[in-house]
C-alpha cells in the first residue's frame, strides 16, 4: 500500500489517498488515531466510483471519526480510474434497459452483475485489510459499513476479522447470496429505505431473515435510496460504537 | 384524578398511584421535574394488569425518567383490578384456544377482542391525559409507547396532543385498524420482535407499510415477544427525545 496524497480536513480528520498494487483506496483517521492509541477501523463500502461517491463517503468517515473510528475504502473493479471490466459493462447496460423499460431485472442479469463483483473485490478488501491492519495507528476489531450488500455478506462469511456489520439493502442480491446469509454469524444492522425504488423491499424483507446472526437488526426508514435519514446514521455509529469498542 | 399513595425510588423518581374516576393508573416524575422546569410526558401502553406489568412499566418509566420524561400508565378496561368485561373475556377465551389448538385466531375473534378495548380504553387515556397536562410539573407534547398498538394508532389519530407515538408491533390487529393507520401523520417508531411467536410478522410489516406518517422507522430485532433488546429501548428514548424536547 502507497499513500500518494495527504491532507488534514478541518476538523482534524487525515484522509490519505493510496494505491494497493492498482487499486485507488482512501483512508481517514481521526485527529485522536496515534501510535499509543490506534482506533478501530470500519471500511466503507459503496456502489462503485470514488470520484463520484467521495462527498457521501468522506461525509461517513467524517461522522465515524467524530466516534473514534478510522475509516478505508477501495475503488470497486470496473468503476472509477479502474480498467473497464467488459463482462460487468454488459450487465449494467443489461439492467439498465431493463428499469427503462420497466420489466423486472431478471436473476441471471442480477448474477452476471453481482457475482463476478463479489468473486474479485472480496480478495481485494482483505488485501486492503492486511495492509490497514499493519499500521499501528490502526488496531483492533474491524466493522463492514454499506455498499453492495453481497459484497458485506460474502466478507462477514470468509473474513474473520470483520466483527460486525452494517449493511444497506440497497441492490440486487442474487439467490446465491440467500444460502450464504444463513452462514453470516457476526452482529448485523441493515438499514433499508422503505420507498426505495431500485430495491426489491420482500428481497431485503427475506434476505434479513436469512441471516444466521443471533444479533440482528433492521432498521427500515422513509425515503428513497439516498434519502437515509441523519438519526439512522446515528444508530449505525451506535451500532459499531457497541461492537467495535 | 386523586394521588392515593407516593413513594420516591432509590433514583429520585416520584412514583404516584391515583385513580381516575374508577380507574387506577400510575405517574412518575423524574426528580428534576418542578413548577419552573415541568417535564414531557409518555403515555405508557401494557397489555392490561398493572400489578402484574409493574416491573416492565416501572424499568420503562425509570428508563425515560432519566431521559427527563414523566411518564403515566393506566388499567386497561376488564383488567387488573377493575371489573370483568364480560364480551372481552369471552374473545380472550376464543383466542386462547385457538392458539392452544394452533389455529389461526380468526378476524371475528380480533376483532371482538381489541375493537371494544379501542373504543372503550381510548377516551379513558384521553380524560388522563385532561388530568395529568394540568398538572403544574407536566409540559409540553405528549408521546404514547407500547402496549396495544390498536390503542396507539386510535390515539394518533384523534388525540392531537399526542405527537409522536412508539409502537410495539405485537398484538392482534383487527383489519379496519389497517384503515385507520393511513390517517396517522405523527412521526412514529416501531418495535418488531422478529420471531415473536405471538405475532403476525407479515400483518405488522402490513401495518407498517399502511401508516400514513411522513417519519416512520421500523426496528425489527430478534428474540421474543418479551425479548426487545436494550439498545433498541435506547434508541426508542432517542426517538422521544428527538420529538418531545
Amino acid at each position: 500500500m502507497q499513500f500518494t496524497t495527504e491532507q488534514r480536513l478541518d476538523d482534524g480528520v487525515l484522509e490519505r489517498e493510496f494505491t494497493l498494487g492498482e487499486i485507488p483506496g482512501i483512508l481517514w483517521t481521526p485527529a485522536s488515531a496515534s501510535l499509543s492509541a490506534p482506533v478501530p477501523l470500519i471500511l466503507l463500502g459503496h456502489p462503485g466510483g470514488l470520484h463520484k461517491m467521495y462527498p457521501r463517503l468522506a461525509g461517513r468517515a467524517r461522522h465515524s471519526a467524530a466516534e473514534g473510528f478510522a475509516t478505508a475504502t477501495l475503488e470497486l473493479p470496473g468503476s472509477g480510474d479502474r480498467p473497464r471490466w467488459d463482462g460487468v459493462e454488459q450487465a449494467r447496460a443489461d439492467v439498465r434497459r431493463a428499469m427503462e423499460t420497466g420489466e423486472p431485472v431478471g436473476e441471471e442479469i442480477i448474477d452476471a452483475l453481482i457475482l463476478p463483483l463479489v468473486e474479485k473485490s472480496v480478495p481485494e478488501w482483505q488485501a486492503a485489510l492486511d495492509a490497514l491492519l499493519s499500521l499501528p495507528e490502526i488496531g483492533g476489531p474491524v466493522g463492514y459499513s454499506g455498499g453492495v450488500i453481497s459484497i458485506g455478506v460474502r466478507l462477514a462469511v470468509v473474513e474473520p476479522r470483520i466483527a460486525a456489520a452494517g449493511l444497506f439493502a440497497g441492490s440486487f442480491v442474487p439467490r446465491a447470496m440467500f444460502e450464504e446469509a444463513r452462514q453470516v454469524t457476526i452482529p448485523l444492522h441493515v438499514l433499508l429505505q422503505w420507498d426505495d425504488e431500485g430495491n426489491d423491499r420482500q428481497a431485503a424483507l427475506d434476505l434479513f431473515d436469512a441471516f444466521g446472526s443471533k444479533e440482528k437488526s433492521l432498521h427500515a426508514n422513509m425515503g428513497g435510496h439516498t434519502g437515509v435519514p441523519q438519526f439512522a446514521g446515528d444508530a449505525a455509529a451506535q451500532f459499531f460504537t457497541r461492537h467495535l469498542k
